[in-house]
This record gives C-alpha cells, sequence and structure tokens, in this order.
C-alpha cells in the first residue's frame, strides 16, 4: 500500500505505540463527537477516502467509521496541531458517533466541578 | 495531598502512562482549542480549582494553563468518554491557547484532505 505522503509524516510526532490522538468534531455544530487514535496509515487513508479510519487500540485493526453501524464520518478538514501529537478532523456525522447510541461519546460523562470565572 | 473522587477514578482507563487525553474547547464558540494530557492529579485539580492543569509529558511536572502565560482556561463543565479514557473540557479560554501565540494549536497545521460527501 502507499505511504503517507512524507511531508505529512515527518510534522507527525507519534506516541511510543506508534499513534496520535485524533479529536472528532461535527464541523458546522461544532460538537465534540469522540477522540480516537491513529497510526500513519490510518491517517493515509483518512486523508485520502473522504472518511475516517482509526487504529482501534483494543482490537489491533483498522476500524472504518460506519462500515459496520453505517455511522459514517465524511471528512470535511483534518488539521495537525503545533507539536504534531494530535489532530483536529472535522466531519459530518450520519447518525450517532458513539457505540452506545449517543450522538456523542460524553454525552452522559458529566463530572461535577467547581466552575472558574474569569475576573 | 486528597485524592481523587474513587467514584470518578473508577470511571478512568489510565493508559500505560497512567494519562489521559483531554479536549480543551471553548464553551461557547465550539472552537477546538488543544489537547493535553492528565493524570488522577491534574484532573481533581482541574475539577476543584476552576482552572485547567495539565501533566507536562515532556517536562514531567504539573502546569496549571496561564500561570506563566497569563492564558488561564476557567473550566466550564468536564465530561468523560464512553469508555473513560478522554476527557471533554470546556472553558473560558484568555487570550492564546497555543504557546506559539495562536488561538488554536490547531490554526496553521491544515493537511490536504479529499472531502468525503454523505450521498
Amino acid at each position: 500500500m502507499p505511504d503517507l505522503d512524507p511531508a505529512v509524516s515527518d510534522r507527525l510526532r507519534f506516541d511510543d505505540r506508534g499513534l496520535v490522538a485524533a479529536i472528532i468534531q461535527q464541523h458546522d455544530s461544532g460538537e465534540v463527537l469522540m477522540l480516537g487514535w491513529m497510526d500513519a496509515e490510518a491517517l493515509r487513508r483518512t486523508l485520502t477516502e473522504g472518511r475516517v479510519t482509526f487504529w482501534s487500540r483494543s482490537r489491533q485493526e483498522y476500524w472504518r467509521k460506519g462500515d459496520t453501524s453505517g455511522h459514517a464520518q465524511f471528512v470535511k478538514s483534518v488539521a495537525l496541531d503545533c507539536d504534531g501529537d494530535a489532530l483536529l478532523v472535522r466531519v459530518e456525522q450520519v447518525g450517532a458517533a458513539c457505540h452506545t447510541g449517543d450522538r456523542t461519546c460524553f454525552d452522559v460523562g458529566a463530572l461535577d466541578v467547581v466552575v472558574g470565572e474569569a475576573s
């Protein structure tokens, strides 16, 4: 298979598992949908196929979002962060982003916080 | 120092470095500002102090955002994801989130993509 463009891979800082974190955001509403993980090949597929592919750490396999569930993520843009270890992937999410059926993976996980105020 | 509430820590799945990823989002605009890392103590401080504290992997120390730069992050909400290895922290960001002076850490990192369309 073709490699990820070296102009891109040179800017990436993979962790010791060869992965970078990928934040998935609904492109128009700004909702943060989920966090996934990509290796170089998952990123290459994501940049070139119009669909988001992750590396599943638990299953140790590539996972193109929506192939099983129908809940595909269509890529609108991808940006690398300043130090090359995180990606922001803006998508059109079909249906639920979370495997639980929730729209986002953060819908039911609110923690108690002390709210801060800029003085 | 006090420990993180066990009701919270029991829901967390730390990686082999004892960390979870923390997505930082501007609470009103929805901008994704940056990705940082938290251990149990950084999360405890973030939940209880009204300000975001990270664990710096490069410096191996706690880092309360804004203490040096003035660009503090005031906590509005924190949510854990479905599998307990990522946090969504919604904040009021003072000034630039990125150490480069950019508003977000993703401002200059756009990659070329093939855009996908839901058919």
